[in-house]
């Protein structure tokens, strides 16, 4: 028999979303007992898992760890929650333990997509990628002794796995049914510049094709591609996508909306009294058009982690979340890719009418200085309004944060004009040129389109 | 004699105001004969001056190009102006050329600042940093023969060529009256920071102590400090400020604010008809309170440029120019740092109530991966409106565009709480971990503090 415990707030999952609502609700409620359970000893730093097959001397070193949550006095529980009653407010657990709380918050994130038509994906050596150390760890010793990889998706995860397999030496092949990897992402001028990056770092790229079966007899053997194609191979690595984690929340009795996902308000919560969701599992809803999204970033479930963790006991009503603005980065080698609110295509898909500039220097003054990689950004603007609804950058490592500057701008509302009268910081070593700092000059580009 | 010319735009002065204004206008304003004044035949980019002595290969990689205007069009004259007939909208050159405008910027940029108290100024060996490629190519020749190089004021330029000059093998000492160095431009708490690492890179701070006099036998053989010490030199460098050239603008009869710049109004527009200054020479007015500043920075300055070239002809009021803001970054080894709106210390002298909170994290997550440097945030609030009124930001290169986030966040007027729900984008290589982003928790510092 397990024992009853009482919660003020419990957060079931220990992901970024989970993290983040534990330590933001105990940070502004300190007498509150709060109270994580997740079911992995060890936690991923969900972003970092593409790196443990190169860059990082394996998961040992991408735990995300508990010293943040023990140092505010969050309560770590590691068990599954097996059912949970609304009306009772009760949790049960795998080991038998029950758990009254007042407040709770769903984090039960997401997991590898693998489509039921997909043949031969119960061989030995198929492989998706977890949010789950013992599985990645398992992973990567059978990695070890493999040579020829398939990657199937190249979104960011199929992307940056296969980046990371091909550096440390395993001949890679990464199949992406759409025209261009990071298709989902970015616009195809943006995406093919990356894809021409990966393929001259070595990774064998298929795009345009689909996978149609896995072949072999107990183990992975070859790939049978819709184009007709067959390719040998030790190892297939499925990474066609997330889908959330619902069972519970479902089986509970929670909302789900229309993209299967946990329906939840803008202080992110669910059709039930006192029951929160944040992260891959909850809800989300486009920035510029208020439309069910599908987002799933670490950033993205952190931002609504800190709004549930903020407004468990009383509402703030300027805390609304505003929706979901994608903002996304990648690496490929020495160069950067980052994608904020709308691309060109997704603006035009939507019906807004836009404009769009580009603008192409260097990322640092003189752009003879050692380490100078070029900067291209790409900004796309409400026609009649001049609202700045996306951008899209390339560069050196400077785009992770240059992305995040378009991100601001996104948010705060800001117009072309705006960013025309704007002032921006400028250091040789740092950033662009004052004089042609790309993102001031796309604004430009844009500003004499519309004359 | 000389020639007598026409200008529909004429614009005085080739650094980063004269370029930028006088493209924005071209772009603008194609049809019309747009004409750029300058003494130089090459101009140096100013920010990248520093570099010269260490990174760069001399001044030859230092060169702001004249492609950008000779692509537009703009007809590029190297002569001097002598004079201004602001009522004839006649400007006469040292060639003897005349030149009838229709519309003028005055972009006259500023030079180093050398006090009248200080003896032994005049000696051989005692040099400034202004931005003249023939004086930087003589300095640089002389320097190569000498050791002991005193660095005078430890303001960016100061700073920046001590640890350029330091790296290129350099005995160099660096003399700072205030405290700190860098501390007109950041609180003592980051200042104090760079100013260990800035040591440890082997350059010999001392602050808290000016220099008294130069002395020698026709040139530099030691210097007098204040506090009666005496350091032998063989060339020192005054990087003592800058002062605007009003020269000329003070001969044609310009109104000239209280701090000694051309008095401008929100676009740009001086006392004269027709004539708007941009850059260095022009006055500023403090983004937070309004009143007449000394920023001197080339960003700022085409910030002002491409207000000025915009509005030329027309006024749209939705580009006023809304103070400055000054928005620095440095770098430092593999360090760097930067400050945008108000320090803590300078927010408190003007009379705001603030509270402040800091949060240091690492700059890429996890942070075991290579290449990952330290990264802090401080954040400076309002108490009672939640505005951010500025930021300070010490870290890997990353800094450059990190303080261009929180230069938008000041100039968009973002609140704390703006902060608390906003969205940003993250990943492994690029950014610190959504989880522990230390602009985000450093704003989460401040909203407990306040409760």
């Amino acid at each position: 028999m397990g024992t009853q415990k009482k919660a003020d707030i419990l957060v079931i999952g220990g992901s970024a979303a989970g993290l983040v609502s534990a330590m933001t609700a105990k940070a502004n409620h300190p007498d509150k007992k709060v109270m994580l359970i997740r079911k992995e000893a060890k936690v991923m730093i969900p972003c970092g898992i593409p790196y443990i097959f190169g860059s990082l001397d394996g998961t040992d070193q991408n735990i995300l760890p508990d010293a943040g949550l023990e140092g505010l006095g969050v309560e770590i529980c590691i068990d599954t929650v097996n059912a949970i009653d609304a009306e009772k407010q009760l949790c049960e657990t795998q080991s038998g333990d029950s758990i009254v709380y007042d407040k709770m918050i769903m984090a039960t994130g997401s997991q590898p997509f693998v489509p039921s038509w997909l043949v031969g994906a119960e061989l030995k050596n198929v492989f998706t990628i977890p949010k789950n150390k013992v599985y990645l760890d398992e992973l990567m010793a059978k990695l070890s002794e493999m040579d020829r990889v398939i990657v199937v998706g190249a979104g960011f995860i199929g992307v940056e796995t296969s980046d990371e397999l091909n550096k440390s030496g395993k001949k890679i092949t990464l199949v992406e049914i759409q025209d261009r990897i990071l298709g989902a992402a970015f616009d195809d001028d943006i995406a093919g510049v990356a894809q021409e990056k990966l393929a001259a770092r070595g990774v064998n790229i298929l795009t345009g094709v689909g996978i149609k079966a896995i072949e072999g007899d107990g183990k992975v053997e070859a790939v049978q591609l819709s184009d007709g194609q067959r390719l040998k191979a030790d190892a297939v690595i499925l990474s066609m996508g997330y889908r959330p984690n619902v069972a519970l929340a479902k089986a509970m009795g929670l909302k789900i909306n229309d993209l299967g996902y946990i329906a939840v308000d803008e202080y992110m919560r669910t059709s039930a009294a006192n029951v929160f969701a944040a992260g891959d599992c909850a809800g989300k809803r486009d920035f510029a058009t208020g439309k069910l999204a599908t987002t799933m970033l670490a950033s993205t479930a952190c931002a609504e982690a800190r709004v549930a963790g903020l407004n468990l006991y009383s509402l703030s009503t300027v805390r609304s979340f505003k929706g979901t603005i994608g903002i996304y980065s990648t690496n490929i080698g020495e160069s950067s890719y980052g994608v904020a609110g709308l691309t060109e295509g997704g603006a035009r898909k939507e019906g807004f009418e836009i404009i769009t500039g580009s603008f192409t220097g260097m990322d640092r003054h003189p752009g003879k200085l050692a380490g100078a990689h070029q900067q291209t950004v790409k900004l796309i603007v409400s026609k009649e309004c001049g609202r700045i609804l996306g951008g899209e950058v390339i560069g050196g490592t400077s785009v992770g944060e240059l992305i995040n500057v378009i991100g601001f701008i996104i948010q705060g509302g800001m117009t072309l004009n705006d960013l025309l009268v704007s002032q921006i910081g400028t250091q040789p070593m740092l950033t662009a040129s004052p004089a042609a700092y790309p993102l001031i000059k796309a604004a430009e580009v844009i500003a004499r389109k519309l004359k």
